[in-house]
C-alpha cells in the first residue's frame, strides 16, 4: 500500500499473471459477504413466542423451553465464526487464486451458508425425542463433515500451485496440514455416529471442536513460511 | 498496489477520467453485496417441517418428501455462484466504468436478487402436477432468459467504450464473446418451453448450463488482451 | 494507488487530518452493505401462493392476482438502486468524511433501510380499496420524503467543508444542486397528497422520479469540479 | 494510499509482522457486513397487519396500535449505527489485529447480530402488561450490557499491544477511555433493573444513552494519539 521499498526479501519473482488468474480481493469480499449474512441470519430463527399461544405460562418459562434453539444459535455462530477466521488466514497464505480455487470457495460458502438450515432443524426437533432428533443431529453433523471436507479441498486449491502463494510452503507443513485436516474430519464424522446416541452430546462436541480449531490449525504453515 | 514499476506495457494511454466516470471498485462491492446476500437469502426456504404437521410420519419421510427444494436450492446456488464468478472476470476487463454500465449492472442486480422467488415457487409447485408446476418451472425458465440477457447487456456495456479497458479487446475476440451469449441466450430460452413438457428436465438443465459457463465464456477475450 | 506522481494538480494542499476525520472507504463498505441488503430484502415479500390456498384456482391466475407486489417491489428496487448510483457519486466528491457526516449517513440509511416495510404495506393494500389503500400510499409516499430529504442533509454535511473534498464546489454549482433538491422534494411531498387520490399513480410518479434523478442531478456540481 | 511521503513522523519503527497478526481491512469488511446486516434485518420485524385481522379497523389505526415495534426498531437501529461509528474509530487506530483481536471481535458480533431478537420480543410484549413485559425489557436491556462488555473488551484487545496500534496511547488515556466504558457499564446495567419498574423507560434510556456514546467517548485517545 506504501511506495516505500518492501524490506521483506521476496522468496521467488513473481511469475506474470495468468488470463484465468484472479486477484484474492473480491474472492475475500463475496466470501466475507456470504459468511457475515449467513451468520447474521441465524438470528431469525429465535423464534418470540406469540401471546396468545403462551397459555397462561409466563413468557420467562416460554422462553426457557426454547433452549435448544439458544444452544444451537450459539454453537452454529462460533463455527462459522471459526472458518471465517481461518479462511481469512488462508487467504492471507495467497497472493492470487486461479479458477478452480474459486470453485473450492464456492463449495465451501454453499456448506456455510446452508448451515441455518440444519441450525434451524435441530432447535426444532434436539428435544422432539423418538428418531426424530437423531434424523435432525445427523444432518447437523454431516453438514459440518461437508463443511470440513470443503476446507480441506479448499486448503489443497490455494497450496497446489506455489506461484500463487505469498511463499512456498514447506513440504512437512502441508503434510502437517493435511494430517490436521484428516484427524479433524474423522472427529467431525464420528459426531453422525454420535447424533444417534445423544444429539445434545453432538452439539456440545461441535461446540468443542470449534474450539479446537481456533487454535489455528494453520499457524504451522503460515509460521514457516 | 506496488511501487515497483508495472512491467506490463500500457498499449495505450490512459484518457483522463470523465466526469460521469467511476472506478469499478465500488462496483464491485456492491454487486458483490447483492450476490452475497441472494445466493445467502436462499436458505430460508428450506422449510423445517412442524413437529405438529408430520401427521405420525418420521421426520426423515418428511425431509426426503422436500427434494424439490433442496435441488431447486442447489441449482439457484450454483447459477448465482457461477454468474457471480463471470461478473469478476468481466469487471477485470475494466478500469472504470461509465453511467449507462452502473444502470445495466443494477438490471443484472435486478435479475440475480429475484431468484430467491422463482425459486422458491419451484420448490413448492415442482411435483404439483396439473398445469402449475408447468407455470412454476416456465417462470423460473423466464428470469434465467432475464438474467442472460441482463449479462449480455452488461458485457455490452462494459466494452463499449474501449477506453474504459485495460486493453481493447480485438473484434473477432469480442464477436466470439456475443456468439457465445446467443448460443447461451437461445439454449435459456428453450428451456421455457422444456419447462411445459418436464419441470424436472427444465431445472437438470439449468444445472448443466450453468456447469457449461463455468468453462469461462470470457477467457478468450481476457486472454487475447 | 500507485507510486506514479499524480498528474492532476491538486487544487489546495490538504489540510492535516483531525482526530474526528474519517476516510470515506469505511463508510462506503457500510452503506454498501446496507444498500445491497435493503434491495435484496425486498425478495421475501414476493409470496408464493400456498398450494391449498388456491381453491381451484390456477397458480397462474393466483400470480397475476400479485400485481401490486411485483410493481411495488420494482419501483423500490430502482428508487433504491438509483439513491446508491447518485450516493457512490457523491462519495467521490469527498477525501474524507467528519463525523457529523456519519450521523447524515446514519440518517439516510435509516430511511433506506425502512423501506422494505411500507413496500410490503403498500402490496398488501394496493388494492384493498376503503381508506386503507390511501394510508398505506401515503406512508409509502412519506419514506420517500424522507429519504430525499435525508440524501439532502447529507448532501450539505459531505460539502460544509471544503477541506474535506478533493475540489472546492463552486458556490452557484451548490446553489443549482441545492434547487434541484428542493424541487425533488416538492415533488415527493406532493405524492403524498396524490397518494390520498390514486395510490397506483402514487407509486407509478414514484417510478418516473426515480428514472428522473437516473439523470444524474450531481453531474454539474461534478463536472466543474 | 499515496506515494507522497508520510509527513507524521511514525513514532516507533513498525516490528515485523509476526505469524499470526492480521490486517485490519478483512476484520472490518466482514464486521461491516454484520453490521450492515443486522441493523438492515431490523426492518423484517416491522409486520403488515393482514386485511383479515383488521377485524373492520382502519389500517391507520391497526398500524398505530403497533408503536412498540417502531420505538424498539429505531432505539435498536441507533444503537447498531452507534456502535458502528464507534466500532470504526477503534479499528483507525490500529494497523494490525492479532488473533486475540479477533475472538474479542467475534463476541462483540454475536451481540451485535442477536439484537433482532431482543427487539422483536420487546416489540411483542412491550405493552403485554403482566410480568411478561418486564421479562422483555430485562433480556432487551441484558444484551445491551452485554454489547457494552464485548465492546470494552475489544477496545482491551485492541489496545493491549502497543505495537500494533499506529501510535501508542497516552497511560492517562486508557484511563480515562477505560473510566468512560466503566460508567457506561453502570449505566447498562441499571437500565436491567429499571426494566422492572418501566419497560418503556427503559428503552428511552437506551436511546439517550446512545446519544450520548455518539459524542464519541474515543475522542480523547484518538486525539492525544
Amino acid at each position: 500500500m506504501t511506495a516505500e521499498p518492501d524490506p521483506s526479501p521476496s522468496p521467488a519473482p513473481a511469475p506474470p499473471p495468468r488470463a484465468t488468474d484472479f486477484s484474492t480481493a473480491r474472492l475475500e469480499a463475496f466470501s466475507d459477504g456470504v459468511f457475515a449474512i449467513a451468520i447474521t441470519l441465524l438470528v431469525l430463527d429465535l423464534n418470540v413466542p406469540e401471546p396468545d399461544a403462551l397459555d397462561g405460562q409466563s413468557l420467562r418459562h416460554a422462553l426457557a423451553h426454547q433452549w435448544p434453539a439458544y444452544f444451537a444459535y450459539l454453537v452454529s455462530f462460533l463455527v462459522i465464526g471459526i472458518i471465517w477466521i481461518n479462511h481469512h488466514a488462508m487467504c492471507a497464505l495467497a497472493r492470487r487464486v486461479d479458477r478452480r480455487t474459486l470453485f473450492a470457495n464456492l463449495f465451501l460458502l454453499l456448506t456455510v451458508s446452508v448451515i441455518p438450515f440444519p441450525t434451524r432443524l435441530l432447535a426444532t426437533y434436539l428435544t422432539a425425542g423418538h428418531g426424530d432428533s437423531h434424523t435432525a443431529a445427523a444432518i447437523y453433523a454431516a453438514t459440518m463433515v461437508a463443511m470440513g471436507l470443503a476446507f480441506s479441498l479448499l486448503f489443497l486449491a490455494f497450496t497446489r500451485d506455489a506461484r500463487n502463494l505469498h511463499a512456498p510452503i514447506p513440504p512437512e507443513a502441508l503434510r502437517s496440514a493435511m494430517r490436521r485436516f484428516g484427524i479433524g474430519g474423522l472427529c467431525y464424522t464420528a459426531t453422525i455416529a454420535l447424533a444417534y446416541i445423544s444429539p445434545v452430546a453432538m452439539l456440545a462436541t461441535h461446540a468443542l471442536l470449534a474450539v479446537y480449531y481456533c487454535f489455528d490449525q494453520l499457524a504451522p504453515a503460515r509460521a514457516r513460511a
